[in-house]
């Protein structure tokens, strides 16, 4: 009974599958199938195979076939071909023993039921088919010099469709060449003030102002990079620029204008305009970290403070709240005169951002794809929430929350005292969110806002999101007023 | 006469095509002629488009279709629909006036006529096809949760892919745990030195020993994160891993093993056990540079180092050699203990690689085109190898050639004081080449070898190969003796 070729593919070891192949692809799909079961241990290392003559008689393939796959596999080290032995599965040397206990990965915890942590949009919602179709426009129409040693200032193309989109969305007003592309929030925040290592300290000097609250890791890295920050209170017309004035030797200021992080609200077109005073007459700048500003519900987006003096602003933005925090890509939108300095710092050969994400992010934003995006994305956030407060009032109509009008989270005002308390309850109930605390500059006075939830709505998926909702509210503490 | 709705398109200003468009997507294909009108300033701002309805009726399309434009162009910004004025293409915000000369984008200079640098593979080789479609079944197979905050340490998929293929193309032997994902070789010193401002100053303190010769990019890197380097003389078989005995306190090296950068041999056996010895002895590491490692001509490729002991060497690898520069990836294979200290030192937040090109390496891996890539590009180089020694056979046969086994480029042994002369003689002949000199540690001693070329061979384009060739054959100096 002569033995087909499905038989005697498993008698070899190998998962075949040739009725699905094309005859022209008989090599690919054997190569394939040899390569896997190698890999998978199903034909162990010094194992023996089949001439290539016979291994083309048995599975009814032709000789040059079978020779083909051997000779690729012999390529790449899968197999060894030696004279008068055959073709064999090559020996695998022996990967390192572990010398303590099983090293790197430890086991991740699942993760909390209910993920209402700030700063993460839905990673389902990530548009993979757009992404996938800019890149393939974009990567099919570069230059070859797009794949050559690059320009650390960023892709051309992705500065030039950059400065056409915040122009219209955002109201930033420049040109392709001063804008510097980055690898996100943090790798801007070194450019500016040092702590690369690179061939610069950095054009920037501490104190920098920042918010009164905001995100620790931010003031950790500028601590790193040796720069004091000196907290600004913010009340209900956001962060006191005003007072900047008083302290003597501040020469930058940090803020979030479109929608503080975390309490956020937007700050008021006369403390934007003090800012911006304030830089003209101390000849300092502001920093502007527009982190979430396209996200914006019940009325018009607030332009940037960046179009209102473009030499005295250093407008930063990225892609982590928009498309990805997977997506390393952010801009600096600098002043003239900073371009160089922060070039220097970078170096010549930094380590920039990939150049497909660039010419991919520069196809999206060109082609209106990004927007339509964007503008999805607004849509399912309101939602959010519309939910959140809906739930609120439902089932704890005595707790304030703020900072609703934009963004991907809103502040949950809690009473006095009783922070602690309702993250442990949270905890309990597999809650994992942020207090308002954390948050807080260590330097900076209490009042006026101490206790609360920073509740970010979204992250978790649409199944996900009620149950979420519904721990928090028994999570809240009781009106007792 | 009636007007034909191209005439009419014509007549409105924009570049209308919709005979080539599927009914559904006129829609599109009249927002993206809108938009491209609005962009290239044919329609400027402040002009009044006509209602929707008429450019309905005059396109001959349907008014959801007028409409459904309007719409998403007046959502982006493009432009303005205000009660009783109609819709206008938006007011620009005008762009910041030049406050000196006009900034940034000193004019580029035209390229060399012969690009004979190191290091460039050539730009126009680059595998767009295959990186797209892994790009396509990575991005479409990955979870959801890769589009989320992610893991500092690199995608898991790459780590697998990577601790496969390094085990069977290099010898290296590692499990995924051990590997991290960075943007590159000068990425992966800084986390090993520290000078990232990230969390830690990195595990690794000088003084470092280096080869007498290297890329001064490198050295001047690790001496702005404090780190002293100690020049190793180079000799017939290698860096003289055999002294590092001599040198009080050295807990490190860093050699290039399989093809010495930039005079291009590869370390003798004795002078590997010899840097392995050294580093058990002194609970020292090696740092092994392993940047053109697949690339080796005439015989089979020499194993890394690390096979030796992983727990004594540090794996460095990218892809700028054998993909592009313009992908920034690179991986360290660590030693077990070492793991969490360069974690530590990257960071929950640090500027990691994105996340696309991590998964489309991965595909590409473990698909074998990376193998199918770097083969063909073996055989190119090694075409260009040929040529060049034919030609200086030819044409300057006293010009001993060396480091001609492996890599991208070749060192030309120059006779003794003749580098600047060759160097002005190849600028005039519009030749960029770079002298031995430059990448001479300043504390190595000048013997044994003082002047040459180092030529890359990689780089140009075929058509322009040869007379980069012919030009170079010119440079030389002629035979005196």
């Amino acid at each position: 009974m002569s033995e087909s070729w499905a038989d005697a593919a498993e008698r070899i070891g190998i998962d075949l599958h040739l009725t699905l192949s094309r005859p022209g692809s008989r090599q690919a799909a054997l190569t394939h199938a040899l390569r896997e079961a190698v890999r998978a241990g199903r034909l162990a290392p010094g194992t023996r195979l089949p001439p290539y003559r016979s291994l083309a008689a048995d599975l009814g393939v032709a000789r040059n076939t079978a020779a083909g796959a051997y000779a690729e596999l012999v390529a790449e080290g899968w197999l060894v071909a030696r004279q008068g032995s055959g073709t064999r599965v090559a020996e695998r040397a022996a990967p390192p023993a572990p010398t303590r206990r099983p090293a790197g990965e430890p086991p991740r915890p699942a993760g909390p039921a209910h993920d209402l942590r700030q700063g993460r949009p839905d990673a389902g919602s990530f548009p993979r088919t757009a992404w996938l179709a800019a890149a393939r426009r974009a990567l099919t129409a570069a230059p070859d010099e797009a794949f050559g040693p690059g320009d650390p200032q960023g892709r051309v193309e992705l500065r030039r469709a950059l400065a056409e989109y915040l122009a219209r969305a955002r109201g930033v007003r420049t040109t392709p060449d001063r804008i510097v592309i980055c690898s996100g929030f943090a790798h801007a925040l070194r450019l500016l003030f040092g702590g690369t290592g690179g061939a610069g300290r950095g054009p920037l000097r501490g104190p920098l102002a920042v918010e009164a609250y905001g995100l620790a890791f931010h003031r950790d890295l500028l601590a790193q990079a040796g720069v004091r920050t000196v907290p600004l209170e913010i009340d209900e017309h956001g962060a006191r620029t005003t007072e900047l004035d008083t302290h003597r030797g501040l020469r930058a200021a940090l803020l979030t204008p479109a929608h503080q992080f975390p309490t956020g609200g937007s700050l008021h077109a006369s403390r934007r305009t003090a800012a911006v005073d304030w830089a003209r007459t101390r000849d300092a700048l502001v920093l502007e970290d527009d982190y979430d500003g396209e996200f914006r519900y019940d009325r018009e987006p607030v332009g940037s403070v960046q179009g209102l003096d473009p030499e005295r602003v250093v407008y930063l933005g990225s892609v982590s709240k928009s498309l990805s925090p997977a997506i390393r890509l952010g801009w600096m939108v600098l002043p003239e005169r900073l371009v160089g300095q922060v070039l220097e710092t970078k170096g010549l050969r930094e380590a920039w951002a990939g150049v497909p994400d660039q010419l991919t992010l520069a196809e999206l934003l060109a082609s209106g794809h990004y927007d339509r995006h964007v503008r999805r994305m607004r849509q399912r956030h309101r939602h959010r929430r519309d939910r959140l407060l809906a739930a609120l009032a439902a089932h704890a109509p005595h707790i304030e929350v703020t900072g609703i009008a934009a963004g991907l989270h809103a502040l949950l005002r809690l009473p006095a005292g009783t922070e602690a308390a309702t993250l442990a309850t949270a905890a309990r109930l597999g809650i994992a969110v942020d207090g308002l605390g954390v948050f807080r500059h260590p330097a900076a006075a209490a009042a006026p806002v101490t206790d609360g939830l920073v509740v970010g709505y979204a992250g978790p998926s649409e199944h996900a999101y009620g149950a979420a909702l519904a721990a928090l509210c028994r999570a809240l503490p009781p009106d007792h007023g």
